[in-house]
């Protein structure tokens, strides 16, 4: 993950199963607004990879990749420092869309964001 | 901008009135997934910079302050160089909230992504 | 709530507390679309009310109101007959939104949908 | 239209091509909630019978059909008497997917809510 957005961000993933993930990132300074509190973009896109680590690993052995179709992220309580974690969960598993919702709390497991992220499953393109 | 998330991924405001904004991101690894496309969580982040810079700005000198509440990003069309040119328009200004819509575009001009994003307005924190 | 949309629609709330609500509708010809299943629009109609009256109820004894601010519903396996099971439990409490997520199931307990509606809190208007 | 969901709340097409709708409703008990204003629901379900109806007839004779997926409608002023009119345009027509947006004004012309609707395409089931 390194020279990729995930790189950029800091964010990391703990776990990822077929129907959940675990993730987390730190409140640096590249995750933050110009007021010091964390990008509400940064939920969004630990979201987004969350939901495509998952959805990816899992279809890619029949075949299909995952692609990101929608993010709808809501943001309830500014964290300004420590850290942000990430709980995803899988709502549906269909043949061609998965939908993940997503949990992200403060250090004091306070709910800061939540997200909704809708993947598209399609056949891999020949190579 | 530069030690902020909007720094860590190239994001640049290039016009900002009340009711529209111009940006730009250049498509480099810092916006990258694994796979070699934009990052959708790169176009929900602009979205969220460009609403909240246009909308802060406005209520700031009323002596309030805008809070972004929720983000929805559609993804259309993959982008794997180049740059991305947004484009966002005000769609709502009540009292409590601002609603803005964020087009997407490659340098074709061919839509890659829209958003809607929801600023809440409060007044300012006294200091 | 006969003479509104919930009863055009048939929607019955069962149960309503201050962080949950349970309601159902029976698959009507006036709850479907040409095709013979449940119109998306009734599942939206159906979280609105749930948030609304849920949230609208708990406000008013501190002299605020409860408004529709955004509804998003994803709808995962069509329903052509029997009735639609809505559980709603509220994800955030703030001082000026909250926000409830509904889950829809068949008879057979599958999920068929699931919204998200933010409810913003306004101070009543003196009358 | 008339003993379906489109009927029972007095929804009206007022003209479909194959990348906009106009439509229309007025505003009866069937389409209040108990404040006597519109319901929100109301909204967001116009919206997915005009991106129904219009995909639908636009993939049909191609051998597919059109499935909801997702409805976002955010509620920006509220309607008490009169029509509510809504104006519908595409955003996307991909290969599986295709979106809209839909405008709702009031008689005088006022922005009263907004949708974004999308619309899976899927093979028509052999019958």
């Amino acid at each position: 993950m390194r020279s990729t957005l995930d790189g950029a961000l800091g964010f990391k993933l703990l776990e990822v199963t077929e129907d959940s993930a675990r993730g987390r990132f730190d409140v640096t300074d590249a995750v933050r607004q110009p007021m010091g509190i964390v990008h509400g973009g940064a939920y969004a896109a630990m979201a987004e990879t969350m939901a495509s680590a998952t959805t990816y690993k899992a279809v890619q052995p029949e075949g299909s990749i995952a692609v990101g179709q929608s993010n709808h992220t809501s943001f309830l309580r500014p964290v300004a420092d420590g850290a942000v974690h990430a709980e995803a969960r899988r709502r549906h598993r269909g043949r061609t869309s998965w939908i993940w919702e997503v949990d992200f709390t403060d250090d004091q497991g306070r709910l800061c964001a939540i997200a909704r992220v809708t993947m598209a499953i399609r056949p891999a393109p020949a190579s």
